[in-house]
């Protein structure tokens, strides 16, 4: 994955979709965790519309996951991904204690030069 | 701020504004930093329009921090304000490397029950 620099994702001019996953993890699996963590991670970016993925996790488990689509129709496509789907489910019965998810609209951005 | 479960925001239905900030710190001035961090959430909640906030930070320093605003208009006027500003100047001199920062309109929502 590179330097912390890589943690930013090189998003295109707005706009475009980024979908907001905010979790707590449970603490069980860790292990099985990371490794759907880091396949699903890979297999989003193969996706097509995909521009790009921001994660961070504090020491209490709680974290925010934001993907970035060119469109709904990109996320809704990686949404219903059939590998995609055995994660999610896997993630309700095990690795979250609760999430959030919301679909938004990036209308405008800048950053530190 | 209570316990794991305040982390997420309690959002109204959507539509509404969420503005993602992802930073990666400095390693300088740790107690400068979170002492302002505190003082910004604080005031950030008084604000007009404010729905709420989350937020995680890695171990490398790199984060996650989404504020959600009723619309564009109280999300611009929290930017402006001048004790927020000065924070803002300060961070960007002291506390980030980099920064990025993305105006998004939530459409869609959902969440574990």
């Amino acid at each position: 994955m590179g330097g912390p620099d890589n943690h930013f994702a090189q998003t295109p001019k707005p706009p475009y979709v980024a979908v907001i996953f905010t979790s707590l993890r449970t603490k069980a699996d860790n292990d099985g965790y990371q490794a759907m963590a880091d396949e699903m991670d890979r297999l989003a970016a193969g996706q097509p519309g995909y521009l790009g993925l921001e994660s961070a996790r504090d020491g209490e488990g709680f974290g925010l996951t934001i993907s970035y689509w060119r469109d709904e129709q990109s996320a809704k496509a990686w949404k219903t991904n059939a590998r995609h789907l055995a994660a999610q489910k896997r993630g309700r019965a095990v690795w979250y204690k609760a999430y959030h998810v919301r679909i938004a609209t990036v209308g405008r951005d800048y950053a530190s030069s």
